[in-house]
This record gives C-alpha cells, structure tokens and sequence, in this order.
C-alpha cells in the first residue's frame, strides 16, 4: 500500500484509486497496443476508441440528448468564460449573468470584454452565503443566454435546482465542480461547460456539452480553437488534443459507471457531506458554517473557527494528522473540506473525529 | 521488459523510457507528498517546485536570456496561430510570414482573421520541398513580426539556419516540431512557441519563450487566457495549468540534461538522420526523398515509392514487422518516418534493415 495522504483539495483534487492503479499499469504501453498513452497519435484507432468511449459513458451518465454535442478542450472554465459570450453573444444583444460567489463573478468580468452583459441576481450583499430562490431572478426574456455557476467552490453554495430561463433563452452552466458528482437535467440547459479537475478527471481538459442548434454562431473572426462549431465539426480533434487528460477522464467515467451511475455517486455524496455539516451543527457554535443551511454544497464544505488564531492551529495540525488541504480560499479564509466523488468515507470520519478533538482541546 | 514497438508517430510521439518509468513509478503518490502528480493543487509546494524546475533546466538548455518569460499554456501550435497576431499585431499593422508548407500555411490563414498579413516568401511553387536562403525573403522593414517554422513535419523540411529580420523586428518562431532537438538562438526570436508532443513532452501544453518587452500589447478585449502578459504576470498559473503535461515535460527536461544538452541531443539527432537519409540515397532511386537534400529535416525523413501500391504495401509490412506510424501525413502522401530526441537509434537501424529488404524483394 503506497503512503497516500488524505487530499481535501479544492481542485485538482483527489482521484479514484483504481483509476490511478489503472492509469500507473498501463503507462509504459497500453495493453496490445504497444504505446504509452503518452505517446499514440491522437489519429490512431486506440485513441479514437478511448474518447468516442469517454464521450458514450458520459452520454450515458448524465443523460445527453443526441442533439446535443460533446466537446473535449484546453483552458479550463476560465477560457469558457469567453468562448461563451464569443460563441453566443451577438454584437447588439445582452447575456444575463447570476452571480452567486467568486466564480461567477470571474465568468460576468470576461464576458464584459465581448459584449453586453447584465447581472440577473446577485447574492453579494449576503456575502455570497446563500443561493438566490427562482423568483429572485429577473431574467430579461430576450438575452442571449442566462449563465449561472451551479456550485461556489469558495463559498461553499450549490444549487439544488436548475433555475429556469425565459423561454427561448439558452441557459449555460458553470458546472465545474458538481460536474458529475449527481443528474443533471442536460436538457433544460443550452450549453454546459466543467474544468475536469474536481470530479471529471486531471486538470488539462475541459467537457463542453452544448446544445447543436447553438453551434455555428461565433463570429469568422475567431480563433478556431475557440469555435465551439469547428470543434465539434471535428470530433475535438481538430489539432492534437490533451490526449492523457481525456483518457484518465475516461477511467472515471468507467468507475461511475461501475459505481451504479450518478444517482447512487449523489447518494454517496449526500452521506458525506451530512457526516461534515452534523458535525459543524453540533460543535455548539465552535464551528460555524458560511453557506446558508439549505444552500450548502455537497462538494466544498466551508466553515469559520471562534478566531483566526484558531483557524490557522486547525490549519496546521490537520494537515500535521496526514488530512492536507483543509485551509480555505486565500479570498475569504476559514476551512475548506472538499469531498469531491473520489473522496473516500473513510477521510470525512477522520475529519470529523478530527474536529471533535481538536475543539475538546480548543473549546 | 514490456512489449513496446517501435513508433515512428510524427506528434504525439516517443517519450524517453525512463521518463515514462519514472512517471509510472510515481503515479500513485510523490515521493514525500503522498498524493499523485494528477491530484496535487497548482498552488502547492510540490507542484511549484515541478514547474520552477522545469523553467530552471529549459533556461538552461537553451540559454534563455533574463529578458524572456518562459510560459507553460493549453491550446497547441493552432491556439498559437491565433495568440501571436492577437498579442503582436496592432490595427493597422501589417506582419511578415515565410510560407515553406502546410504548418506555415495554418499559422497565415489564421493569423488573416486578425489584421494584415503578407507572404515574405514562399516555396508552395517547389511542392514545399525547400526552404527559402536568407536573400529569398522580402521582409517588409515596418512589419509587426516576421513568422516562420522551423520545421514542417508534412514536407519534411528543416531550416538549418536562423533567417534575419530587419531591425526591429520581432522574429517569431513555430518551432514545435524541432524544439528541443538541437540549440536554437533564443535572442535573435522575439517569440518562439511548440506544442510540447513532439519533442519535450505529452500532449496537453505549449511551451513559449517571448521577450518580455513584448508583453503587455494585446488589446483590452482579448480573453485572459490568450494574452501573454497575464500569462507571465501569473507565472502561467492564472488558472489551473496541465499540471501532468507540465510533469512530464520537465521529466523530460532532466534527461535531456543528462544525455549532456542540446549539443550532444543535435549529434544524435543528426547520426540518426543520416543512417535513414543514407540509406534512402543508396537505393538507386526506389525511395526518394521529397526535400532537396540540402534542406532535410532531421526529424521528419519524408520519402516516396515507386507507386502509391508499393507505398501502401510498405505501411502494411511495416506496421507488421512492429514499425509503426510510417505512413504519410493524408495531405501529401508518402512515408514518413519522425525520428525525434527520444526515438532510438536501435529503431532506425530496424528501419534501415526493413526498408534494404522491401527494396530487395519489390524493387
């Protein structure tokens, strides 16, 4: 058994061992083909049989409609940020942002670059502690497209709902870091987008499931990487794709399949978070949740300590008892649990145990 | 000992064995981090020493001068294509590119997408079978940039000198596929770009060396992603980077270090080279080379058979015989073998062995 710690980062964040393990085997030649994945063309027949295997699992998760396309890019979210408004917002038109923590903040700020943009709602006077309700959103009935971040890593907020667009207005989620940690209703939504490094895989590519009807709509003026329609037309594969990302993208994607799909993955998650935020709830005010109760997220468990002396103690010694990662966003401080799908039961109890010594010692 | 073939892929192509055993080794966990390279945050220790590291050993192989940033990105040559013109080419201005095949082509289609571009030479009336003398360019004196390719992996053609701008020029160099492969004069390029899958790593990161006067010159309404300046202002860790890519690349790094740097990497390269060259030469005329001999790659030996049959039953018999990826590139036909830094000189002896039959038992 290989000393490994537990890794309770915010991304790139902990992946299924046996993917690893799959991943290590394999690395100097894949079996029958006499290559390492490192080093097939990404024209050859074993790669095309890795991402078109990738591309029907994930298909098959989350339920993608046929007319929708997936895509397999570089960059990360924060290049989605602008391919969106480039790809789908028109010179005259308006695109609606909710703004919701940081993340979303970061998507409103690069799409001003591109064009006309609005803010739909914002959660900001409430410190973005909490997740607007449908009908705080005001949503104008002719905007381009309505963008909202499902989960805040920073803050610690999810949505427990797809919020609802006007009719005719596509609706494009920032699903990063829920990404495949429970259903999506894919077809309520025009356009979804997640950097693979927090549920979906290693950092290095990002999935784009968007809606064909969208496609088509960039400017000539774009860079051909940056056109969602170029893209697809070629399959990803329009120059050399980050070939080992999407294989270890792979691997998970036959691990939740293998775990019985994303209901039983989100039955996984809901009992790990539970575990954290009861043991939050009863530290009689010791340990005092940022995210509204029924705003919490599943993947990124954010909580304060009676002092910041304390915080940085907790910091220190946790990481000191193998459990690493734990300090939060540098932009809003506190203690950050991430338990994204590979993180394993078994590293929540030790927090949690943790946590109940370490404010027996400090309370 | 694994079943490995020989892979004469032109990108992504043949990593060193010991920079795949050592990744394969490490996979599970980091020696003393206890987490694999593919989970650790880009923010942490760890990954900082990964990435300074590698800066460190590519500054010194290829005597990087001070007033160059050294950038890891995503995106490929073909997102490149798109970021020089976005970054150097100002409204109004006009920039110089030296045409010598299909790499060259790509860059100048893309690069008319965002202002004036001018062909300073090209060799399309030779069947890109050359490249152009120094006297052979009309290099406009007031151009934004003078763009060339080192190398043409399809044609197989090579520069063996690097041409002059006029004064106060930017040179810009797509030297993806012989990066790394011999010595190159940094400071006589304004920028020089590769896709790392050819010599320096994995598909999945670009590495590019600009002088640092030119940063800063992107107009206000280009993605944060694709402006070089804020790419060197974060120290190319403005969002999550291709951390394994990145890995990989500076495990290659080191052994290029210890064959004993790009001097002694060049001899091998050119021994290799001549062993194919020689043995295309020898043939009577039953294999001929596409580029004039003055001219030839040492990484990409591209040559002809008396007939596509014959050329089609070469491909065959060869990938048979365990030699692989020799057939063409689709546009121009052929065979191709790419021999770059980690392809071993065993493997073109194979090849030599192979083709001194074939011609035997066809010619």
């Amino acid at each position: 058994m290989t000393n490994r710690i537990f890794n309770f980062s915010a991304g790139p964040a902990v992946l299924p061992l046996p993917v690893l393990e799959q991943a290590q085997r394999d690395l100097i030649a894949l079996p029958g083909v006499g290559m390492s994945i490192l080093e097939i063309s990404h024209r050859s027949a074993p790669f095309e049989q890795v991402i078109q295997t990738a591309e029907k699992n994930l298909r098959s998760l989350l339920g993608v409609p046929e007319d929708y396309a997936v895509l397999f890019l570089q960059g990360g979210a924060t290049l989605q940020f602008a391919m969106v408004p480039m790809n789908l917002l028109p010179a005259g038109a308006s695109a609606d942002y909710v703004l919701t923590g940081s993340w979303g903040q970061s998507a409103f700020k690069e799409a001003k670059k591109f064009g006309t943009v609005r803010v739909a709602c914002s959660t900001e006077s409430d410190n973005f502690s909490r997740i607007p309700r449908q009908e705080e959103l005001s949503a104008d009935p002719k905007a381009a497209y309505l963008h909202y971040t499902s989960n805040e890593t920073i803050h610690g907020t999810e949505f427990d709902y797809t919020p609802a667009a006007p009719a005719g207005v596509p609706l494009v989620c920032d699903s990063s870091s829920d990404f495949l940690s429970r259903p999506i209703d894919v077809a309520r939504h025009g356009l979804i987008y997640a950097g693979a490094q927090k549920n979906a895989g290693p950092a290095g590519v990002t999935v784009v499931i968007v809606r064909k009807d969208l496609l088509g709509r960039a400017p000539a003026s774009t860079p051909v990487m940056l056109d969602y329609a170029a893209m697809a037309k070629a399959g990803s594969l329009h120059n050399t794709p980050p070939c080992f990302s999407i294989y270890v993208v792979g691997l998970v994607l036959e691990w939740l399949v293998g775990l019985g799909g994303l209901e039983a993955v989100a039955r996984r998650n809901r009992e790990k978070a539970k575990l954290l935020y009861d043991a939050i709830d009863s530290s009689g005010g010791f340990y005092r949740g940022h995210s509204r109760p029924e705003c919490r997220s599943l993947m990124n468990v954010t909580f304060r300590l009676p002092t910041e002396e304390l915080e940085k103690k907790f910091a220190k010694e946790s990481t000191a008892a193998g459990l690493d990662g734990l300090k939060g966003h540098r932009s809003v401080g506190g203690l950050r649990a991430s338990i994204y799908n590979a993180f394993p039961i078994e590293g929540v109890a030790r927090l949690v145990e943790f946590m109940q010594d370490f404010r027996q010692k400090n309370g």
